[in-house]
């Protein structure tokens, strides 16, 4: 047979139709029986690969054959992030529009790297960064500086090389970081995204300093003045401060309004991540979330977290973005075009580490169109009344004592007994499977987190999930008091 | 209004049904008819965000408003790098089972960062890691070492960070790369993306060293001997070698045989880029792109280029991973958890330089299930004979000169005229619109590439690209002609 004539390999459209069909239907019928389902299924380390076949197929399936091993071997092993009630770490939401738009982008397949390689790839990702500058309330002189990143991390790495680029007067881009000792500013609340991010851009873990923290675990501005003051007199070079607007552990806020003069006087980058709490900023009662935002040089919130945009998607402004292309920009012959030399169109391949790029923006572009903002600003004031309404039940029941009054969509709290009670509660309470909740701590003593805003979370769901928890520490009781008895 | 009885903002799940539906078949007949459209539309700097309304909706609106503007706004303003007679830079394959895998994975919509986050996300990506060292033909040492990463770009920042930590003995981690000279050779064909790692790695460009090549573009094993000597002797650290199998420019293969019995006499780091090539392997008669990959410290090819996979979907593999994460590993409380602790676990936040990950292993699975490897092999072949094809019609025409015979899906030519003519028939043909190709240069020579490897582009469209190209040189012709007229 000519090679020519052998049948194509490929899904015809009638078929990717017909298929297609089925796996948005599979989607549905997914989120519509999440409930039923255990939140984290117990799984044992290596019992999922053991059901995969061991060597890959020589032949061809139908795509039916994926979707029953979905079910069968997948859905069995995954810790469910979209449950209604998943209350763990923060939520990464999934929605309608999202979903539908990141299969759109797929389908669409191009490639964003720079303007002339899809131009409408770059232009909607500046518009719809401009009008985050709006819905956000954030400083006018933010439009034009903006671009997804994968995430918070990959947005921090990027503003401290920007960082590096401009003290340095671009000596970095051609000498690296070799014979000077920069200092990056930071707490314990801290994500620790600045370390990797100290690691990976060879400053290393001794160029990050702490600064003390008030009681809320706010930076202490007065401290990071005489930080920077003692630095500067030791020789080394006063960098970044990261500040928080909502800290991953337990949502602190720096004060941005004292620590941005002293970053000023200083000369000093001043990088804000918002990552979970900045995009609440959409409600007017909620805005103080970006409180002294215009100090920042970089500023990052994550659509994917809270705000219905599947991961990933994070929002940047850098608002000094010629450092930050001077920082990244390497330009081979075969990537040289007649647009990018009129100066007239932004690549985005030098805003980011890697140089490929999807269409994240047609995500950001259905999710806003779909709930229109007050359709955004009635899904984060959902989240903010669950965790109010969690925190009430947590307050009838007094073998429970709140670490703080929630705050946004986050809930700190812990058992009134020993460390070891409460992670037992939390191995408890997750294993049962009604609800999944996470942990940590704060100056050594150890905390539950119960963290509202999942896409399909409803008032029965966190009193489900209140039920679950007070039935775990009921088990733990009889087994303290059942341990106390066999111990007699 | 209680806030809790407001209408949901939400897409219900039978409306999710009904627009999915929508959404696929938007896809189908897009691919349907692409082959209408012109692969490059003419777009002016601008235009596509004046079209979009200049502040975000307040209220929400329907997704076929959506869709309307995808067709009217965005379709116009796309490079079509799916469409089948888009034969630029390299393939970026979308493909049916791979866009259905990746919208199920948005549904499911869960994180991979660490095992315990979702163990399936972790294990069935490692057990395709460990079908495509089978499938490629890989060393067996291989198996257990392999990562998803975004991009070639990543994998060569995370190859490159991990070589530090193994040269520095964990020193770089905590103290960076002040006081070392660490050098990286490379060649002037090599991907950009080890100049921006460089940087981005605070080794500064200074750091890289170019290596000699021989005729064919491939690193002088001899040269770099003598480089690494010459460093040492200098006071400098030889780290890591760049070696690449299939250069994105004209395809030139480092003979990794020759090279890696010096890296290993040296102590150096080889790091194999085969972010294109590497995936043919999979054809036996072409297996050949791998040769000598045994030596390599770290190695990596993309399934997002030419095997159907969409972006983002880069396979490496990191032989040493303990340094891996070693160099990378952060640990904050709020991510502790038993599972990692005991050891048993894979966690690949580790492995990557962002702290979130979605499940990409899904389209890598769907993928090689629906093809099968006869299938995958299948399309390599098909790209394969379109280059040969190609070059055989530009063979017919005196005009042409084929730089070299085409490798693996890549045809090098020129049109036998200046590099200014040349430059132009790039510009008319693709403005044109009925193909789109890409250029690049060679020892100051400006030369044109025609990559194949679409998903769906058949003998035809090689025949079409060939007379738009024909006829676009004519109008070359004539246009000089007349020139040449008018200057009488």
């Amino acid at each position: 047979m000519n090679p020519a004539d052998a049948p194509s390999p490929h899904m015809d459209p009638d078929t990717f139709r017909t298929l297609g069909h089925q796996a948005i239907d599979w989607i549905a019928d997914y989120w519509q029986h999440l409930a039923d389902h255990p939140v984290a299924p117990p799984v044992e380390p290596g019992s999922i690969r053991a059901q995969l076949p061991s060597a890959p197929p020589e032949h061809g399936e139908d795509f039916p054959a994926l979707l029953a091993d979905l079910e069968r071997i997948v859905l069995p092993g995954l810790l469910h992030w979209q449950h209604p009630r998943f209350f763990g770490y923060f939520p990464a939401n999934a929605s309608g529009p999202a979903v539908l738009a990141e299969l759109l982008s797929a389908g669409l397949g191009v490639q964003g790297m720079n303007w002339s390689t899809s131009p409408a790839c770059t232009e909607v990702e500046q518009q719809m960064l401009d009008w985050f500058v709006q819905l956000l309330g954030l400083p006018a002189h933010f439009r034009g500086t903006g671009v997804i990143q994968d995430t918070a991390s990959s947005a921090l790495l990027v503003a401290l090389l920007t960082a590096l680029h401009r003290a340095s007067g671009g000596r970095t881009r051609d000498h690296g970081t070799d014979g000077h000792r920069y200092r990056v500013y930071l707490t314990r609340e801290t994500h620790s995204a600045a370390a990797k991010a100290a690691v990976i851009t060879g400053l290393g873990l001794r160029a990050l300093h702490d600064v003390a923290t008030d009681a809320d675990g706010a930076m202490d501005a007065a401290d990071l003045e005489t930080c920077i003051r003692a630095d500067r007199a030791a020789g080394a070079t006063p960098l970044m401060v990261v500040a928080t607007r909502g800290t991953t552990s337990r949502l602190s806020f720096d004060a941005l309004d004292a620590i941005g003069p002293v970053c000023r006087r200083h000369g000093v980058w001043l990088h804000v991540d918002a990552a979970y709490a900045g995009v609440a900023a959409i409600c007017d009662e909620l805005r103080w979330v970006g409180d002294g935002v215009h100090h920042a040089d970089s500023y990052c919130t994550n659509p994917h977290k809270w705000l219905l945009t599947n991961f990933d998607c994070d929002l940047l402004w850098v608002t000094a973005p010629e450092a930050l292309v001077g920082a990244l920009s390497v330009l081979p012959e075969y990537l040289r075009n007649p647009a990018s030399a009129s100066g007239r169109v932004t690549d985005y391949r030098h805003w980011q580490v890697p140089l490929g790029r999807r269409f994240r923006a047609l995500k950001l572009w259905s999710v806003v169109r779909w709930y229109g903002a007050e359709g955004l600003r009635a899904h984060i004031r959902t989240g903010v009344r669950h965790a109010r309404l969690f925190a009430g039940l947590l307050r009838t029941d007094p073998r429970f004592t709140l670490l703080a009054p929630p705050v946004l969509g986050l809930v700190t709290f812990r058992l009134n007994a020993s460390d070891v009670a409460n992670r037992g509660l939390l191995d408890t309470v997750n294993t049962e499977g009604t609800t999944f909740l996470t942990h940590s701590e704060k100056n050594g003593t150890y905390f539950l987190r119960f963290a509202t805003g999942g896409t399909f979370t409803e008032d029965r769901h966190v009193h489900e999930a209140w039920r679950a928890l007070r039935k775990a520490a009921s088990a733990g009781d009889e087994g303290e008091q059942g341990a106390a008895m066999t111990s007699r």
